[in-house]
């Protein structure tokens, strides 16, 4: 018996169906030290717990793309492992912060299938959503992917395009209960712009740029338990 | 007055003596992130802290492999800092789960000697134990290897050749107290395959290859404390 | 507006003034583990829970140098961003030690100016305070850097030069609350010398070396949220 997780091919999938991906994970200061040496992480907010609790959460969260990363890399053996190009995201929501200690799944439903006219591949929405320990909703989004079929005379399934939403609205976003802004420590933060600063269709010069090597590409691929072979091979 | 250790030779060695290794070791989420950030881990028992309660443990366990990492990285001091070779490994045991919190330290017992027909190396057997700070026994293992003798006219010891088990009992293993896999969760665990579905002679083709650089050799040789030469020129 | 911090010049600086350095940081086992990945540390006193509690200490303290960094990475943004040369340190002190959970955060108030006969640069002498969330010093030090001037027609400030210490005395330093060593374990420690043992003007062979490649550099460099341009290009 084969031992090898194929993957799933384009014929795999149907509409309505959701796939509960593995390997769970509970984050701790490891995935966030990790995360900083990683990444050039420095927001205050996950970075300190006093900082955190003076702006009323009970702890600094880890980075939300820390936990994105975390439930994204779950869902690529069963989403992406055959496919041929990572085509767009959207809708994405961070709703829960996720603090060390908690533990990450991830599911996805299967909301759009359309079967390309070479007849060869097709392209795959999901809807993802990571869950923590207490099933609450810590971030959803969606993802569309091109996937490989694996049997070519599989017949096309009927084509689903969802429709999704160019921009979320305000109302579509969550705060962190008990979020307080009000007696925010700019200086401690160490950004001093605010809302009021910036302006659509600014250009903003990020100075400075940062050496990746295969060491930390692999680094994070793996804590991340991502098993995309574009990342490997 | 030298600071340097330059390790044991072979003369140094004599059969029933416990060696005592150095640098007891606390192990956090740190470990369990960087284990994975550094090998290509996904067991979900050792990622996630509500799998491992649905099989219950009181929480996820740091890998076996990484406790073995730790327990043995303390011994190369003392073991194999003038070693010419690694000869091999039998009667490994993984008796008790390692938890974030504990804390490791490793003690060899010589178990048994044999100098070679050069008068220049012999092999030397040891019993190591890792133990927690309860001063419980985690795991044990007997390795081997071939060590120089710096004084080539120190006389050779008696040959001492422990019996090795070619294979462990299951009588010899021992069970985490409470661990139960009635309810165990193949889909999160993310492998369908179970006991009965391999057999003896097959071939499994792990697909798909990982790139190591030297910056994750250094790292995992440090972060366990492995100070073997051979490691570093 | 411009969003880049382009960084304090000499001219900015005034005696007795006080910078608060933001992005403040919660340490953890993951600062830990990672700096035992990054360089090759074996203090049993800060490796072992189990071990600093023998000691009479509450646990393992994070590595002094760690906390180090932390507190030093934080000063850059305002200390040396636009700096030409690091020229020196003096009457360094760790007054507390810094426990995973410990957050830390950086002062630091200017106590020397000298503008260069250039006209161009100037040396900048500043002695900076780590603090936990407590506020209190967990460590200071006096930097003293040269930095470049923005505006060439800025006044060159009074001159002043701080007295430092050459050395400090044995009553300028603090030994941390319970620390007591009459039960050292110099076998779990693994360095057998002591006091006694070294002598002034001896010379120590550190013997082996250790591999660096840049992705070690600048995983360090961002896990200590050190901003100075010099580490990336």
């Amino acid at each position: 018996m084969a031992k090898t997780n194929s993957g799933r091919f384009f014929e795999d999938y149907s509409i309505g169906q959701v796939i509960r991906h593995a390997v769970p994970r509970t984050v701790s200061g490891g995935e966030r030290a990790l995360y900083h040496a990683l990444y050039p992480a420095r927001h205050a907010l996950y970075s300190s717990d006093a900082f955190a609790q003076s702006c009323g959460l009970a702890e600094s969260p880890i980075d939300d793309l820390a936990a994105f990363h975390v439930v994204f890399g779950k869902t690529v053996p069963d989403v992406s492992l055959n496919a041929v190009a990572n085509l767009g995201y959207a809708e994405g929501r961070w709703l829960l912060p996720v603090y060390p200690g908690d533990t990450l799944r991830s599911e996805s439903e299967v909301i759009g299938l359309k079967q390309n006219s070479n007849g060869k591949t097709g392209v795959v929405w999901v809807r993802t959503r990571g869950l923590n320990q207490r099933d609450q909703i810590v971030m959803d989004y969606v993802r569309w992917v091109m996937v490989r079929k694996s049997d070519l005379d599989a017949p096309a399934p009927d084509t689903t395009v969802p429709e999704l939403k160019p921009v979320l609205e305000a109302g579509d976003l969550t705060i962190p209960e008990g979020l307080d802004f009000s007696g925010y420590d700019f200086t401690l933060a160490g950004e001093p712009h605010r809302w009021g600063d910036y302006e659509i269709g600014e250009k903003i010069d990020h100075v400075d740029g940062v050496t990746i090597e295969e060491a930390e590409h692999m680094m994070a691929t793996r804590l991340w338990q991502n098993t995309a072979k574009v990342h490997f091979d």
